[in-house]
């Protein structure tokens, strides 16, 4: 039930990267920094903003076209010359990491994967869970969802030194592959199954869905179970982060009793 | 896993209220508006302010001594004339009114006492907690704790129109007076019990402990037992909300189970 207070180096390490400018940016793609978004002026198609954008494609980074007003907002230099990129405040992680950390550890893999929370303080507070109960890693995808932004990095309490987060391009794609490798995939929706009443032992995905909409339907497809959590208020749904704790301690519960 | 969006008019009726000056501030705790904390100006004696010291006394309202610069920030309008109070943004209830819900519906009480939990996104989350656990209410000190503000009303998505919240001056003395009522108190901490092999079931108060120290000494001292949630990770802790959903749910489950 501790906080952990970053101290002022710490926090500096994390802080969130912004880079402005067409040389800058492209340097940053060509030296391989994990940029999270890249922000261009809408309309713009000269010579230099085409070559970033063959490199944003080229990493499957999210684009997006928007007006100056927008640029000048998040610029932090005022010299964005049309181009601006966030980078991550983190390295991510290679899926096959993840599951290389399960396999050193002898354990059947237990892997978070999010279906675009959208909260970074949400975000921190999951990677925090998911180094708690046990998880080797979790999975985020490269579109509309959050990245590892220094408020995420603060949240996650220390937790994203230790844990991997991998991103990918496409989730359900990343499950097909993952159960090949025998893995099993179960989602948090109200109309499942009594998450007491599954077998969530093994080697497991746990998949859990955005804030507002909960989990995609043809992500939900691949799951090879539907979980519930026990409703017995008026209220709708719980906070996302608080549901994936409940949900990861019922997994935590079943691997105990081995 | 759906966050409620309040609407205009809501957000409205939820508005944090601050009262400011001298007949304001004392006219609102004679018509018995509730008051979550007084800021008054240090040094500052005369009659009025006396009396308004007298009304803080007589309601238990934590008062801060504080120089005019914190004044003149927390003022909106620039007339506080040396005292600002601020409302809670929902009315309180009281503890009994708890008890009588839990006689209503038939079930043994189930209740949250938060020991001083500070940000108000926790309490918001955990009040929504409480409500989908079927919990009969929460209960928050006057000191220190976090009051109902508006961030607390909107993070809590709905539930504290449904979730009676008690304020109390002494936790330890309500804890004292619950258990005459044969309730049991379970507080979360690490070096407890694990949460599994504890028996949850029946009258209970779940004790949720302070983001940065955990459960108070006094407070820990009362309660009949402690449980740890399993750490498999390499950071110390959970969320508090987090923490609090997991250990919740262990009750729920239990209780389900009959």
């Amino acid at each position: 039930m501790e906080d952990k207070r970053m101290d002022a180096k710490e926090d500096d390490r994390v802080r969130e990267s912004v880079i402005e400018g067409r040389n800058a940016v492209l340097e940053a793609f060509r030296a391989g920094k994990p940029i999270d978004r890249l922000y261009i002026l809408d309309g713009c198609q000269d010579g230099p903003v085409m070559s970033i954008r063959r490199e944003a494609s080229k990493h499957d980074t999210p684009v997006r076209y928007v007006d100056k007003e927008r640029l000048d907002q998040l610029s932090q230099t005022g010299k964005h010359q049309g181009v601006i990129a966030r980078a991550a405040a983190y390295e991510y992680a290679e899926v096959e990491d993840i599951l290389q950390i399960a396999r050193d550890k002898g354990e059947p893999p237990f892997v978070f994967l999010l279906d675009n929370v959208e909260d970074p303080h949400n975000l921190g507070a999951i990677i925090r869970t998911a180094n708690l109960a046990g998880a080797h890693g979790v999975i985020i995808p490269k579109n509309r969802a959050v990245g590892l932004t220094a408020t995420v990095a603060r949240t996650s309490a220390g937790a994203l030194n230790y844990t991997p987060v991998a991103k990918v391009t496409n989730l359900v794609r990343t499950i097909e592959e993952l159960k090949k490798e025998g893995m099993w995939f179960v989602c948090a929706d109200m109309d499942g199954t009594i998450m007491y009443q599954l077998d969530l032992k093994g080697a497991i995905g746990l998949v859990i869905g955005n804030e507002g909409e909960g989990v995609g339907r043809l992500v939900k497809e691949k799951c090879d179970m539907v979980a519930s959590i026990p409703m017995r208020g008026d209220i709708d749904s719980l906070n996302a982060s608080v549901a994936a704790g409940v949900l990861a301690y019922e997994v935590v519960r079943q691997r105990m009793q081995g």
